[in-house]
Parts: C-alpha cells; sequence; structure tokens
C-alpha cells in the first residue's frame, strides 16, 4: 500500500448550530467550551491545536432557520473571513460541522469529495471504533468551489449527521454519540499529528444519485402520501423494484419502479419538505485509500 | 348503574393544523374533506351531522407557530365566532382538536373537566377499540371558562395528542392512528346519536399535578442537561425516588428526590422547552362514568 505523507493539521474547528434547531451539536459544543481549560489547552500545549473557532461558533446558536434570510448570508461571510478564507492557504485546517436529522440514518458523515484522504481515514477510523450506531460515509462530489456548506470554508471538512432526532429536541442518546464522534475526531487528528501511521483500505461509501419527491396534488402541491411504514425508519436499506415508497392518505402504495437498486437516505426529513425531497438515493461505491502520516518539518 | 339521558350531538368539528407544525391532523382534515362526498353526506342524512366546520378548519393549517402573534388572536375570535359562541347554547357540540408530540405517548385524550359523560364515553370506546398503541385519558381539571385551548370553545371537546412524531413530519404509522381514532370518534357519536345505551364503569385517567424543568444554567438559562436516556420515551411510566430524571451533558445523573410516586408525560417535548417544562407529572385516577343514552325528542 502506497504510504502519503501530508502535512500536519494545525487549526480545527468544531461548529454547532449552523442549523439553530439541530441541537445536539449547540449542546456538544457548550459542553466543549465548558472542557476547554482541561481539554484544549492540553492539545494547545502538544499539538498546536487552537480552539479560537469553537468558541466563535458557540455565538451562531440562534441563527434563524431559513437558509436565503440577509443575516445568513452575512454569517457566512464573517464565517469564511474568520475560518478562510474558501480555498486559500490561510483556511482553517479541518471543520466539522455538526447536524441532526429527523431521519434514522445513525452516524453519518458526509463530505465533497472522494479524493481527500484525511477526512476519508477519519470516517474510517469512526466506522471501527463506534459501535453502538451504524457508522456511513455520503460522498457528494462536486468541485469544492461550488459546494455550499460550512465545512467547504476549509481545507478538510465533514458534515456529521446524526439521526434520528426531532428539531428543537436534545436526546442524551444522540447527544453521547456525537460528543463520542467529536472526540475520536480529535483523537484521531492528535494521534495523526503525533506520527501514527494509518494503515489505508478500503472505506464503503454512499455517493447522491438523485433526490425523489413527495406525491402531490398537481394544483395545489400539498402532500397526498406520506413516506411508507415499511420505507419509514430504514435509511440506507437496498430499494428494489417493488418495494413500497408511499402510502397515500386514502390508503393506496405507490412503489418503487425502476430497474437499478439503490439505497436511499434521507428519508422524511423535515427540513427537506419545503425543498421538495421526500429521500435522496445513492450508490454503494467502495474507496481505496492510501497509508498515511504526517510530514516530518 | 345509573342511566344518564343526553342531548343529541347534531354539530362536530374536527380540527388540525391548530399548530401548523403538526402534520397528522393536517392531513387527517385534508383526506376527510376529500372523503366528504361518501363519508359525510351519509351522517348527515341519516344524523343530522354538520360537516361545514371540518371544511372551515382546513384552512388553519398554515397559522403561525407562536401562541401569542396578533394573527392568533384574530384567528382564535373567529374561531370562536364560527363554532362558539363559548359557553353559549349555540355552540358546537363537540370539537376535536387533532396535535402531535414529540413525547412517546401514543395516543393521548386531552380534556378540561372530569364530568363530562360524553367525552369520557369517547374515550372509554376508544380505549376498548385502538390495541396498537396505548391510549390514555388526561384531565386537566380547571373550570371551562378558564380553559385556554380551542376545544374549550365548545360543548363537549377533547384534544387528541399522538406521538412520537417530529413537528414538521407526517409519519405514515401515526397519521394511520389518528385517523382511525377520529373514525371512532364519529362512529360513536352516530351510534349515541341512533340511540345505543353505552354502559358506564371505571375509566382510567392521569390528572396533571406540576410541570418540571430542565436543569438550567443559573446565569444564561441554557440548558444544562438532557432527559436521562432511561427516562426518555417512557411517557406515563411510574417515577419513584431514585429514578435518574437527566443526564447532563458532562455526564451526571439527576435522581427524582421526591417521596410521592407519579407518572411523568410530555417528555422532551420540542415546544415545551421555551416554556420551562422537560415534563409534567400526573396521578392515577379511576372515574367512574354513568350508563349512557341521547334524550328521545
Amino acid at each position: 500500500m502506497a504510504l502519503v505523507f501530508l502535512p500536519a493539521l494545525a487549526r480545527m474547528a468544531v461548529c454547532g448550530g449552523t442549523h439553530g434547531n439541530e441541537l445536539s451539536g449547540v449542546y456538544v459544543v457548550q459542553e466543549m467550551e465548558r472542557q476547554r481549560k482541561d481539554l484544549l489547552d492540553h492539545y494547545i500545549d502538544q499539538n498546536n491545536f487552537l480552539n479560537q473557532a469553537v468558541n466563535m461558533f458557540f455565538s451562531a446558536v440562534n441563527c434563524p432557520i431559513t437558509d436565503s434570510s440577509p443575516y445568513e448570508v452575512w454569517r457566512a461571510q464573517e464565517l469564511n473571513n474568520l475560518l478562510g478564507l474558501k480555498g486559500s492557504t490561510d483556511a482553517t485546517d479541518i471543520i466539522c460541522d455538526l447536524h441532526n436529522t429527523t431521519s434514522n440514518m445513525g452516524l453519518t458523515l458526509i463530505h465533497y469529495t472522494s479524493s481527500d484522504w484525511v477526512t476519508l481515514h477519519i470516517c474510517k477510523y469512526l466506522q471501527t471504533k463506534i459501535t453502538k450506531v451504524p457508522v456511513r460515509v455520503l460522498v457528494l462530489d462536486v468541485p469544492i468551489s461550488d459546494a455550499y456548506s460550512l465545512e467547504s470554508v476549509s481545507k478538510h471538512g465533514f458534515s456529521l449527521e446524526i439521526g434520528p432526532q426531532p428539531h428543537g429536541v436534545v436526546r442524551a442518546d444522540i447527544y453521547i454519540i456525537m460528543k463520542e464522534a467529536v472526540d475520536l475526531t480529535i483523537d484521531w487528528i492528535h494521534k495523526f499529528n503525533s506520527g501514527t501511521v494509518f494503515e489505508g483500505g478500503d472505506v464503503e461509501t454512499f455517493k447522491f444519485i438523485k433526490s425523489v419527491d413527495y406525491p402531490r396534488d398537481p394544483e395545489t402541491r400539498t402532500l397526498t402520501a406520506a413516506i411508507h411504514p415499511q420505507l419509514q425508519d430504514k435509511d440506507f436499506c437496498l430499494l428494489k423494484r417493488g418495494d413500497p415508497l408511499f402510502l397515500s392518505f386514502s390508503g393506496e402504495t405507490v412503489n418503487y419502479k425502476e430497474e437499478e437498486t439503490l439505497h436511499p437516505f434521507f428519508i422524511n426529513e423535515a427540513a427537506y419538505y419545503e425543498k421538495g425531497i421526500a429521500f435522496h438515493l445513492g450508490k454503494k461505491m467502495m474507496l481505496t485509500i492510501p497509508t498515511v502520516q504526517v510530514q516530518k518539518d
């Protein structure tokens, strides 16, 4: 297996509350802030970690939920200035942006390229260490300059999605898993910066293919069906021709009609109703990643 | 057992969307509207049912979520004029107001008096007929003139709460149970108006005692703990001294300290965070209701 040397990761930001009603990240960041004196001083001393961004992000908690308000545009600019600039050598090394979903997606790591060895190694590490819930990797393979999410501002970065959890609610079980995932990410970076060699290998990922909308009334655009009980909570199952997708409010089943078997995810996510998305469909994809080690100075 | 004669129920309103992001009721009312020609014509012919209110209420779907906006005050006035007037002889006979909760409360029927034989008989009927989920009855024993909910406008009325369902989401399993509960309520009224004698007996209810807030930072008022995993989703369990209530974000458990055993409900309801309510506590209470039959003209 090829050995690839990569630069040390000097600056990391853990961000909660990018979507203000997804509460796990808000309280994970609050708790890290509280632990800052103990935990992060330790990392700063030993590994040149900077905690400043964690502090800054806590202030994003109460931002409005809509994607397009002037406040959000202004805030995105501000965060880019703070953590970026996007695409520049000064950009933060790694951003971990914390999200919740109402879908039963367990822990899902979302990123924007299939060739970022740092984030893929972190995914592999979390898949090995976390056993309480499924850990999946989702690749949205778009050019980084087109990526619209917060973590695209940094050199490396991923979104950490955990569900199911209603928006506006914090569940202790979901909080504990998110906190563990963040702690393990920091643990990986710590080990990587200290010279640990991380063996390469295969990582199972899902690649986004397309979205499917709810059946709607052609005139009013109101929903005429909900996710079928046999599909509800079955994120990342294998969908075959004839499997039930929707159950109309009058009781009729709508089936999957396509030949290609695909994997549905973000099934029945609250924030996607207005975007016209009942679920996404993805394809399983094995990625081979090289062995990595930090560059010597 | 005493036999009580009660007036026929001539006007009923089924209301969804009183809280606009609680979607089950929105789609139940939409579906009833669609079925109107078949279903309600039938009832109007045979039982003097009026459907007008069902139609009117569908327009409440997209009202804002806050309780205190000028729109909501204006709308409450309008609904009182349409279905009331509250406390008058012209008031609608029965209102069934449909709600969802993020709490694991199954089907809970909430009403404002422990001596309304009509609603208690409907509760008893639903408890007998619905077996897929627990059916509980919650009594908030306040004078009807002080009751602030929609159904208090009518002569009889109850809120029908179903969960767990995230706000902004419609789950088929929850929709099906709500629809069944509404159909059975109409079924009961139909039978009652047709002269069926409903036997009295005991009805198990829960009486509201008090509310408990989350542990909060004394200065910032932000939460410092979530509902404990052992309490989460355990609505209506029996809470004893020493049982875990909360798990702090740093890992400490907060226990129930009181001697009195009580039953928690509305555990971790999203809409109650801002009201300072982590859960309510109630006491089990057996109510004896008389046999009832419709008054002859």
